[in-house]
């Protein structure tokens, strides 16, 4: 991998507004969606598991999240990523909190054989996945995105697909390649919901390019790019989230292809 | 139908401080509810199967949003539209995504039978509902208002009640009459939950008003003219959807009275 | 009690980030997450019965809000609340709405046996829940925060812990000593899940501070100058909620020292 094209990516995500299916935890939907919708794709939320198998199918890219997964929400995501899988439809999975507790960590695993486009998750999320950490202490990771490389680059090999850590610097592998993305802003960490709705914006950016690993990248660049933007005319982290929205609306391909993006290999 | 004084629907709004129970989807109901607060309306969102029965008696109105239904709240849905019908409070049925999906199709026209207040959603919906079409792909409609101006009447005229259909300009009808509302502005499209939230102002105009097609055009009215005031500051999306919060709560009576409202019929 | 050290507290949260784990309803939990965020503390939510037991244990203090329970969820509360009491971790119960309807009322009665640190509710519904009133129409309380010094009193001494009443002024009391918190802004009212939030503030307090009824205090002294703050730039009840955040991260420990916090006993 010599470059990654972010402006075709960010002008394609416009043009086609790739529908995406999220089954993702409550506390985070509604900013979710209006990130989707700030980029250009549209969002729709259907986790009834009577519903998610069509659904999947019918959506140009699928987000599974597992924040505040229950029996039925689980059950829905087993049925979204089968049906993802069988259409061919690129899916993310988010690892939320898993390696803290028993349940979700059970089920993370059993939505990694079902090989998942993209993993996105910290540092201490991709360990535990991966079988090489113990995990947080839930939403925050304990470690930095560098310290998951190999873990990462291991789970990416057993999928066949791309693993997406974020940190002050994000860290995105397909097993072979390495790319990372700087910049973004420390007030992300302190939105509840950003580093989940980056996961949908992965799926976002799946939907319209060839290589997974770079539809992560253009979503991870997207995402700090609008940051940085949004720090600089944020009041604190209540005000910051609005015109993070807002910049993702902002940012075009032109800017985006000024992100600090890092091709290792 | 010669004119709806929107004055007074705004006025009375205000006095009476209905008790909006809304059954609605997980993404929207913080905006939900801060719309409902903005235009002086009191919301509660209660969708246990064992309490929404109770509740739906005690309200003033209620709102039946089939966004993100499931098993459980299916059940509290038709528990507490059976209540709403006996103890004839109005009710409101927004039928989101309704024909793309076969499980809250055959749940949207069960709950038809029980006769909403008012349905309200767009035109793909609409013309779901009313078996004239087989819906957009999900919450995007793929036609505009007028077209689902025949499917809206024979609907109202089926349900004895009210079908507002949204779009650039709504069209809103009884079966005789029909209204139609512009104004308003794109970024509300940008808003995840922007028109569940309409749905529910539609039921706190329900409470106040004598005339269903006249509450739910008060409610079309304010959702418009408060979105225009909010597009002159709003720097994007992000920020429109706490300025169209701010302008609910300015427009007024003299302000709504300014509406574009045509009626024909 | 003489004087609460303000200042200490705001520090000590800070320093500490204390990992608050909210069964909290689905309405208001993007901005619980928000303002713990803003606050400093760490949230998660985690209402699976697989995994709150497990999560309580963990956590630095836990907030269990019935304002959108239901089966699923009445079993993760109760299984959380029994697990924070065995590992002696602080725990607040949010009776929202109790007194009103019969499910919830009986479901919170059962909480109250297992002990909450703090119960943070409305006049309405504490006194309900005191068995000394039927409670307001919902979420809105129809009495003053000092019309329920009775049975707030009455009730803290039934857990051995404090309970806390808002209101203009907000009343809290551990059965003996009693204090009040002056301050905030009417807008805080027009702000779904303002005094949800405050719930959860009051729980992160409780992890840095060795006397309950000075956490809690301090939680409400936080949450009121924060919206004295935000009131002044707010344009309305829409951009308020970002100017609280904003403010809740900017109040520090010399600011927070100047509340208005009367001692009574």
């Amino acid at each position: 991998m010599e470059s990654v094209d972010l402006r075709a990516a960010r002008t394609a995500l416009r043009e086609a507004a790739p529908l995406v299916h999220c089954l993702t935890n409550t506390v985070v939907q509604t900013l979710t969606a209006n990130a989707l919708l700030a980029a250009g794709a549209a969002p729709a939320m259907v986790d009834a598991p009577q519903e998610a198998g069509d659904f999947a199918a019918l959506a140009s890219a699928v987000l599974v999240n597992v924040g505040t997964v229950h029996e039925r929400t689980a059950e829905a995501m087993r049925i979204a990523a089968r049906s993802a899988g069988t259409a061919g439809t690129p899916w993310v999975l988010d690892p939320v909190a898993v390696g803290a507790l028993a349940y979700r960590t059970a089920l993370a695993a059993e939505l990694v054989t079902l090989r998942p486009t993209v993993v996105r998750g910290n540092a201490s999320e991709v360990m535990a996945l991966a079988g090489a950490g113990a995990g947080g202490r839930g939403v925050d990771s304990t470690a930095g995105a560098d310290d998951a490389a190999a873990a990462a680059a291991e789970l990416a090999r057993r999928t066949g697909g791309v693993v997406a850590v974020s940190g002050a610097v994000d860290l995105l592998t397909d097993g072979s390649r390495t790319v990372r993305v700087g910049g973004g802003s420390a007030l992300l960490t302190r939105t509840t919901g950003a580093g989940c709705a980056l996961g949908a914006l992965v799926a976002a950016y799946l939907a319209v390019t060839d290589d997974p690993l770079a539809g992560a990248v253009a979503a991870h660049a997207h995402v700090a790019l609008a940051a940085e933007r949004a720090a600089v005319t944020a009041g604190g982290p209540g005000t910051f989230a609005a015109a993070w929205l807002d910049a993702l609306d902002a940012v075009d391909g032109d800017t985006l292809a000024k992100a600090d993006v890092r091709i290792a290999g």
